[in-house]
């Protein structure tokens, strides 16, 4: 089936719009804290819409555009297999060449409303040595609730880089997976949450990489992790309303 | 006993109202200069009236709202048992996640009017070792008049991250205190004074680490430590009016 | 010959004029993607225009210019030769020092229309040992095709540089190569392609160093590095119009 | 004697004010390059007046300023003995601590019309392992023609860092010196000239030190960096007017 943009229910389409502003703000992220260069790099949001037309829809950065050019009207629509919804016009963009790794997420991964995707530098050398990052700062512990792990190398074109995301983040704490000689995947409730999240993981790749330049960083004990990852999921930020 | 802002004398609500400022304005500090990412780091600052409602107060951020989003009527007030006082709105924000060490400190050295608190990178790699930072250069004679020390690891929740720098710094010249595989804490007259340090901590970290990584550095002698430290305290910058 | 821009047919002016915006407007990348400092680094873009007057021009960086200063006004335009045309004014800039070596490329490489110098400081480190980037990323595989060669150690003030430059890249996939003890040039089909070339061969340089330092990285197979280059050249990005 | 600015020749009074505005804008350069953090830091430069009042002058930052609050108005006179001269207001400023230092090069170098000194980042590691960055760039045989030299440690208070500058200096093609545990200063031919010589030292100490993180750099034969120092001092940059 080919969605077409104009024939969605006004709501939805009022939800489409909605989500490309949110998605295109928060690729202004993604420079600013110094995880991309040039084109590179990439979020999405799911748009909860399964109930309305019988599929959940994401957005996503179109391929090979300036962050500088980035704007609501340049995001992508995409249904969950990974497919571009037209939204009318001729010259509309085609999608990251990463959205079939986003796709996957969204399809095997219900609670999951964002996804983000960086080279960012310290979690990508993490990733070019095959080795995760061990939890040794309490920042890590609140934020990931342990190591951050390693994905297996898996190349672009089918769906194994997404079944690499989801197979190691499914039973971790983490929301981050570094994909071997890749990068660094991030998942979350929604956009916002994917890129704390991928903020989060370069930092903390970059302290404990600093830390083990001279020497031996010291172990945090199970229990105390557990009980910081505990604290900080339930107590830190204001209440929810 | 529960204050609440309207019942304070008017002259206290004026300290309040220029406190609120002059923490919002240094909040803008810690990402200017690198220290913090996203929601991370704090600044306080201790409104001294205790001779005028018989215990002082402190201002300090609320937790997990971006830098982006600060201002002075989203900064907390708090007693110094770390209790937010009511401003008569039903929205009023929590404070930070770590208001108890702030809390603490002013409680127990009467001295200090400022507390700030960051994840600055190489002043953590140096925590997660476990390492104090030797006195290897002159900036840092000047400065902390000695070695950067290290904290007890300490869990967020009671009053032992509070009780881990009091001890470590009474005794100090330092104004920062390295708290094990958390990060730096900084003290100070003011809560300018305890950005600078936090400024200055994480520069001194970074210099350090990078002279040590190529070899071995040359210490400085405790007398000339002192000579320079003596010297910067009583003569460096504009007479005090 | 001496070529006055004054005497080019009225649609050559106008190429030379538009090319003089694209590459000021260039230069603003190199500080931007801090790759420069100072008034170091340089951009040029090749003018087709052999069909008109019988050999084609390109456009410069004049020397010791700081980034500042810059403007479409001051790029300095020259032949292949390396001469600057006039323009007519008395105080028309000199070209960068490095004119040589971008008019030998152009000289002997038809199919490039553009080219980048720096002194990025991964890529000159690198460069400064001699020693090739080995390729352990997927971005750089996609990007560069196998690894960042290294050129041989030439002299400023004759061809050698620009030999060096042609010797090492003419049977290359790489656009980027690292001129020993020197730093980085880049090639590509028009200046900002080769912008893009200065932008991640740092990015990698920076990247794979930092993987280097706390031990050995996972090669990527042959194969592989060939199944990423060929589909990123020919599926990334908007279709070409 | 105390020179006091309103007693000053009309002509001297000028040059005294567009030497304040010159070093006041030259400040901006130190923040910018990321040579300093907070106050630290200073330049000077010479006003070349002893032809009409007997003795030279120089122009320097306040002691203890922030970068944020200066201005030409800011900006302290003085004589070569290092004394500021009055200007007239009551709240006229303190001289930076470093004054004496710069006073003493003015004084014993003649030709030196500009001084800078920062703790920038890798240009105080090398200087606190007490170890010269060796000249293994071509960027750094053109502009220091050779390695930055280590100076003696000295303590503020007298001229031993002054005369510790001068010593090292004054045999050497070098614009910069590590003093040890300390810091570099430069000098130049004005202001402009020895800042760019503060960015310059800090970018070859950079990136020699990341350079030989991974192994040994390949040394430039001397004659190679004699002939690279010629034609950059003679050659680069625009014809002088």
């Amino acid at each position: 089936m080919t969605l077409n943009l104009a024939d969605l229910p006004a709501d939805v389409q009022e939800q489409v719009a909605t989500t490309r502003r949110v998605v295109s703000d928060l690729h202004a992220e993604l420079p600013r804290w110094e995880l991309v260069v040039w084109t590179a790099g990439n979020v999405s949001q799911r748009i909860r819409v399964a109930d309305r037309i019988g599929e959940d829809l994401f957005v996503i950065k179109p391929s090979g555009v300036s962050y500088d050019d980035l704007g609501p009207e340049k995001m992508v629509v995409c249904t969950l297999d990974g497919k571009k919804i037209l939204d009318g016009t001729p010259d509309s963009l085609q999608p990251s060449s990463d959205t079939a790794a986003h796709a996957y997420v969204y399809t095997h991964m219900d609670t999951i409303g964002g996804v983000v995707h960086t080279h960012s530098t310290y979690a990508t050398a993490w990733a070019s040595r095959g080795e995760e990052v061990p939890c040794v700062l309490t920042m890590m512990a609140d934020e990931f609730g342990g190591p951050i792990p390693i994905g297996p190398f898996a190349l672009i074109g089918d769906d194994s880089i997404g079944r690499g995301i989801v197979e190691t983040l499914k039973d971790s704490r983490s929301r981050a997976v570094l994909m071997q000689n890749h990068g660094p995947f991030t998942i979350g409730s929604d956009g916002r949450d994917a890129v704390k999240a991928a903020v989060m993981v370069e930092e903390v790749a970059r302290t404990v990489h600093i830390a083990r330049q001279l020497g031996d960083v010291i172990p945090i004990p199970q229990e105390k992790i557990d009980s910081l990852f505990d604290r900080y999921q339930n107590v830190y930020g204001q209440p929810k309303k």
